[in-house]
């Protein structure tokens, strides 16, 4: 009997890791959390994930082979494999792809998670069709990736864009990546906690946001209480919303793609959040540019757009590109 | 005898409108500089530089035929022909190559100037060989053009991307565009200008910058004091280079190119603006960035890039590609 190929995508987080098998239509089989544990330890973690990965495979029916493996991870470079001192993870750098290769002899392949969460809206979500769009990330930080002319942009060396990391408030708020005033020290979960404790300072609203430290705040939380009205967690979806789609319109005016498309975790707050983005994004467009970009949320189910994504870096067998020849081209074109 | 082909590259600027003819080597055989009027009755204006060129092309030997006319203009869309109401020209919409084709019946482009500026640098001068970078045009205004994995990047509907009106100080000086703060009220020939009149405003420094009115003053001038040791016109190429540096080191963080190219008057001034440019650019680069975008000026004489950048729109006839086949591909990629 012939074994229909899957392919493990897995989406490595600041606290979570998912994976889960997918097959060449985009269904996802199954998928798994575990966590991003020991975060001091990359050695470990590899250990665990791959053993986690085998564990969930042989779960599966016997009608399937694995293909492969793609890995969607913070700070990772598509054409030498590793993950290079990821802000959210100690893990220094580390060549990823030789590390798993000790545990499974299949392909294997690594990429940004922002690029990877592109890839997987330009195959199977929001982004089909769509030739020039970029995708934004809103987890813990604020990542981009960025597809033109229908392939993934990698960038010089293979690292990736950093649109979190443009600085929109000279001398703002600290950012991990050691400078000031980034992006995401205000567009992110991250960010919308800073601006909640900055508006409680401010304002005299009553809020339940009063009586929770910030190492408890959640970007999860600041949304519940929004959604029952609390005036602290509405302003701060409203500061958050409009730093965002300033940013966004000088990216768009530098740019002009299709669409923008969010993803992640504060995208999910929907219009608490979309709603002054886009106000603003249009607002701060050149006249010839308004009505010509749209701004678009993900429509792939349970988050698992870098799931998808880091999926297809890998080729089924009866495609007509083997990974390896795919990897070596975007090599020659870099070079 | 066989001739040999020319094509005659135009680059209309909102004061000079510069042609020349142009060899597959990208050797210029002959160029000229007229100007950009009358620059309320397109026309006219249309009429009288067909006759210009027609004049010029006949000076030259018998030896070459003129195998086409590419033309770099600003608001200028790629795909419709149509040069859209540019800031410094009261021309309004028109269809420029439908009223050049009342003068020759040859094949004729457009495209925006700073694209032009950008194929120019890729095909003949300093961009030669790289695969992404980003040309920044600093006349007047401030353009960019696009180059990713050797091809340039057409934005939404033909639109070139408007890097010069990315915002970069809230509320800051008033544009042409309508809104306020963008960059290319800062840096650009017409930024500098400004920005003397700020510095003069606010130190107490002699400098003979104090003698001459605003609609008097031009890059040029201030070039000229600042190689005298003007200290108003010195403090003003630095001011305007941090600005740019700093939002220079924006676009590359969201973009990582191989390297910025800047062209045009300004960047004429060389190191007085340069020195402070890289400065802050190096500056406000991730970690993770720096050392990896250079930042370099163009290398084409005579400031040509653009002329040549709009010659190359149009085939040499024993090129593989004629103009239609590669503008209808094209318009495909972007549909």
């Amino acid at each position: 009997m012939i074994k229909q190929e899957i392919i493990a995508g897995v989406d490595i987080g600041g606290t979570n890791t998912v994976f889960g098998f997918i097959l060449k239509t985009g269904d996802c089989l199954s998928f798994k959390s575990i966590p991003t544990q020991p975060a001091d330890n990359v050695i470990k973690f590899i250990e665990k994930l791959s053993e986690e990965i085998k564990v969930s495979f042989q779960e599966l029916s016997n009608d399937y082979s694995l293909a492969g493996i793609g890995v969607a991870a913070p700070s990772a470079n598509h054409f030498n494999g590793k993950i290079e001192s990821p802000s959210n993870l100690n893990w220094g750098k580390v060549n990823f792809i030789t590390l798993m290769k000790h545990y499974f002899e299949l392909p294997i392949a690594i990429t940004n998670d922002a690029n990877a969460a592109a890839l997987g809206e330009y195959k199977f979500g929001i982004g089909k069709g769509l030739r020039n769009f970029i995708v934004i990330t809103l987890g813990t930080g604020l990542g981009s990736g960025i597809i033109i002319n229908g392939n993934l942009l990698y960038s010089e060396g293979g690292l990736a864009g950093e649109f979190g990391h443009t600085i929109v408030k000279p001398n703002g708020r600290r950012c991990k990546c050691g400078r000031a005033g980034c992006l995401e020290t205000y567009a992110s979960a991250n960010g919308i906690c800073r601006t909640v404790l900055h508006l409680i300072a401010i304002y005299n609203e009553p809020s339940e946001l009063r009586n929770i430290s910030f190492s408890k705040m959640t970007g999860e939380l600041i949304n519940d209480l929004a959604l029952k009205r609390d005036p602290i967690a509405i302003k701060a979806f409203d500061f958050t919303g409009k730093i965002l789609g300033k940013a966004l319109a000088n990216l768009a005016t530098s740019f002009v793609p299709e669409a923008i498309i969010l993803f992640g975790g504060l995208a999910d707050s929907g219009e608490l959040l979309l709603g002054p983005t886009r106000e603003q994004f249009e607002n701060n467009l050149l006249d010839i540019h308004k009505g010509k970009v749209k701004i678009l949320r993900s429509s792939i189910k349970n988050g698992m757009s870098a799931v998808l994504g880091a999926s297809s870096l890998i080729s089924y067998s009866n495609d007509h590109h083997s990974i390896e020849l795919m990897m070596s081209e975007n090599i020659r074109e870099n070079n």
